[in-house]
């Protein structure tokens, strides 16, 4: 594998699945994989979970690991082709990536959607400048658009908890005081395409996701409805796709309860985190029997070491 | 032992002071002890000698090594129970102790008093959050109200240079142009309350500690008649309790002198560090033979990897 | 060696050329030397390429590192001399550089000039005190008026390229939106005066470095007539040493073009990075065939690399 930029890198999904709880049984099995290697993460973000679990997969396989905040710690980046370069930016991509792929292995980018411009944002412009110009494999650890070593987690974490062989799955968004990106969604929705699931989405209308992401998934604007017999339901904030980076009508009556949580066939609930608490769901709900939230969180290191395996293998 | 969170968690001091000086002798004994175990160092404020101390600690142990600057690195967080999650925090301490207990073995966490309000920085609550919501064992690198990691180096650091067996031990405050907590004084008496010595603080009126940790100590207003005979003075400032933060009348007569050194028992000089010169301790003190404040920062390594091997021990 | 503080502190160049050289083509063959020895990287300014190339060579002596942002991270540092510290500065330098050499084996320090005290810079108050306190080998990560990492790896890389035993090398000031340190020019003229180059400098009047570090160099107004015949170019902006800190007259028609070159002998072009694109050179430059700038960069992890060797060798 040269990347792993999106879902769509992952070549056959239910392998990918049963690899990654091999690891989770046996975390330092591949110690030996990483000696010598050494991974970049470099983040334009902040970052809790993937900073954290993208480096314990690494020290599993036995890496060296070099973290850099890019922004602050480094210089300021120019993307355009062809810029006098007599603004703010000090460094181009081109040096950039070409540079820090000297150092490294293997890269991993943390680069989050502006949410000013649709189209800006739904070109990548930085991971995809950073994969076009570095001679390493490059991680995505959220992009603009994607947050696809999320998707691989929210995979794993179905896949072990699936009761029946087609569950049902619910995406439904909840409400959110501060504008989202659509990365966490927008990966869940394809990553569902791939599974064995009887998958809805349910959302107010005027959030609707790009139709070249949702392509034939069932929209359902009546969250109770979408909600009856689901096995599982994944909570996400997102902001307007349509009226870009807008979260028009906050409609808190769309945050997740216990009484919603009844309509389901006793569904896991799901969330990437951080969360809002009784915003984007209720107390009761999260901290339930049934909340997957600490495990998904705990499988984000296995869908990790996953990726860097399959990277390693291939160098 | 489960966590490091007050002096109190020291089972029998002369024996961890006897273990730590015997880690400083072969710093690199224990180096299986940590194979394959990560700590995770969380820092809410700066750090200089606990952040690079722990660090080395960890690796005298042969543990992998994670440091986080929550501020600014990961989310704003939220500690209140049944909160509404609609203002500027965004992930709860819930979730995240509970996310990084996952990741790591071991967590270091400082986190300062804010002088604000009293009550908030006496419950310790992100510690103590830390510590309620953590699934692995909590260090407490700087509390609200404690530093026992330093006092333990404190401890050591006396053992070692004491002339004779119950020494006078004198804590001086000093003036300062900031307000500091009160977090390494009291770590420091509730110490040398462990400590076979004759020990007598000493401040202005107004800057008495908490009595519930100050409690049977003589305490004496007149700084010269304290440091009569002492054998250790250790010299540090901290705001007011009683009128919680405030640093009152910054009284600079209370600087430690060589002429009021002279009044001592040729005593050994102290301080945590960082010190502001010829505010705190004239250069004269700090800069003479009798000062151990060099020795005391390098016995920071010794008290964290001492802390880190009964953890790693009992684990 | 004790420090690498300047160019002066390589006892051989040819040797340590030939030794980087050597080291480029099997980096791992050291790794047994820095076992459990301990790297501390300080950085009181930005850092890209000497952050991670730094880092990445410590890695390949298998030494741990130890990555500390200064500023921010700890405590604001005063450097006076019998100073009252009832200012803005926590800590004394003089306890700083002790405390940090007790938790490490090597220190490397980058502290930028501030530009606004000629003086002030020059007498590198901050290498210079670090050096002076410490009581471990520091290395210079860039300060205030030099770049011997910079300038090793450019001699390495002049080595690596040169056709003819006596390469014409020109250094030419190029326009900048900012005003830059002389740091990086310093160091490559002192370089150049220990190599055996036909070495030029080409500025705009006004734009004259310290003479103690030209020396006898030949310095060329006219940049076209400087660029005849070259082998090697390296381009640089720096501001001005007699007005100091200033841009003076920013004149763009010093920008690098492929016009110019065609002056030259099929010259490489250099610069250390980060580069203003067509503002310091033109993209057909900087993209040529001749462009260097990727190797010098990967070069740096060797100049360190070499530069580390020689320390622990000697340790």
């Amino acid at each position: 594998m040269n990347n792993y930029f999106s879902i769509q890198d992952i070549d056959s999904l239910p392998d990918w699945v049963d690899e990654a709880i091999k690891i989770k049984k046996d975390p330092l099995s591949g110690k030996n994989l990483g000696r010598d290697k050494t991974i970049g993460l470099l983040f334009f973000n902040p970052s809790l979970r993937t900073r954290l679990s993208t480096q314990k997969a690494a020290l599993n396989l036995g890496m060296n690991v070099i973290v850099m905040n890019f922004t602050g710690e480094g210089w300021s980046l120019e993307y355009g082709d062809g810029i006098v370069m007599n603004q703010g930016n000090s460094e181009h991509i081109k040096e950039a990536a070409q540079v820090v792929s000297q150092y490294c292995d293997v890269l991993g980018i943390r680069a989050f959607a502006k949410l000013e411009n649709r189209e800006d944002d739904y070109n990548e412009k930085v991971l995809k400048s950073f994969i076009k110009h570095s001679t390493i494999p490059v991680i995505n650890m959220e992009s603009a658009t994607g947050h696809p070593l999320q998707a691989l987690t929210d995979a794993i974490t179905i896949t072990e908890n699936q009761k029946n062989k087609k569950p049902k799955v619910v995406l439904s968004w909840a409400p959110h005081p501060k504008a989202l990106p659509q990365a966490v969604a927008n990966s869940f929705v394809e990553m569902m395409q791939h599974m064995d699931a009887n998958f809805v989405i349910t959302h107010p209308v005027g959030f609707e996701l790009a139709s070249h992401i949702t392509k034939q998934v069932p929209i359902d604007y009546n969250q109770k409805n979408a909600l009856k017999d689901a096995d599982f339901v994944y909570i996400k904030n997102w902001s307007s796709y349509q009226d870009y980076g807008k979260t028009l009508d906050n409609d808190l009556s769309w945050k997740m309860t216990q009484e919603k949580m009844e309509l389901t066939n006793e569904a896991k609930f799901m969330h990437c985190l951080p969360v809002r608490r009784n915003v984007v769901v209720d107390d009761a709900v999260i901290d339930s029997k049934n909340s997957l939230v600490i495990e998904q969180a705990n499988n984000r290191t296995y869908a990790a070491q996953l990726v860097l395996t399959k990277i390693l293998e291939k160098s």
